[in-house]
């Protein structure tokens, strides 16, 4: 990447439209930005090795867990405690960072037809 | 902090007025969320043993190395390779979010009058 090149969330957002698909942006150390698009509901899914950030770019989510629930809007985050079970909602197109250590699966403990792979870049 | 309560970037941003000043707002594992409000020139200083990540939130910020620079803008984000000098610069004051490891002092290997005390969080 050139040195003058900042990354650009909206940019890189542009560029795939499926949903529940993480796309990496950037790293830090051993960490992963990925940019994805939710929409809908996702599945329940723990992470037990690491906490996971969701930075909210546009529209607004949903995080539930068995005892409550988190709503993000623009402008707002939110951590997922590591070992936490939880899901993600989002009633109209929600446009989000996710950040968490490189290799991470995005279904975490709970493989099904929305896992994506991991590692991909736009 | 209770589960339903999301982290708003805004809220914590009018929560103080200094410049150059990060404060945590969220941990990932070992890495910190901080907001920070930029205004004029920092100074030139390495982290040699981290990367460092910015994401601004609004207005713009000019990250300069020895060998150009990245002009940076609402909803863009850069990462400063570890080992890298640079300094920050805002003409006009931007708020920002930086991420990176747990006490990792904002002047890096260059101690003076802007080091802020890691750590505190808003």
């Amino acid at each position: 990447m050139p040195r003058n090149a900042p990354i650009n969330f909206a940019q890189k957002l542009a560029t795939f439209s499926e949903h529940w698909s993480p796309r990496v942006v950037a790293e830090l150390n051993e960490n992963q930005f990925k940019v994805v698009k939710f929409l809908g509901e996702f599945v329940w899914h723990t992470h037990h090795e690491t906490d996971e950030a969701f930075i909210v770019l546009s529209g607004e989510m949903e995080i539930a867990f068995r005892d409550g629930s988190v709503t993000l809007s623009a402008g707002e985050m939110y951590v997922v405690p590591r070992g936490e079970e939880h899901i993600t909602r989002a009633p109209t197109e929600c446009h989000a960072l996710v950040i968490e250590p490189r290799g991470v699966v995005n279904t975490g403990d709970s493989e099904g037809p929305l896992t994506s792979q991991a590692d991909v870049w736009v």
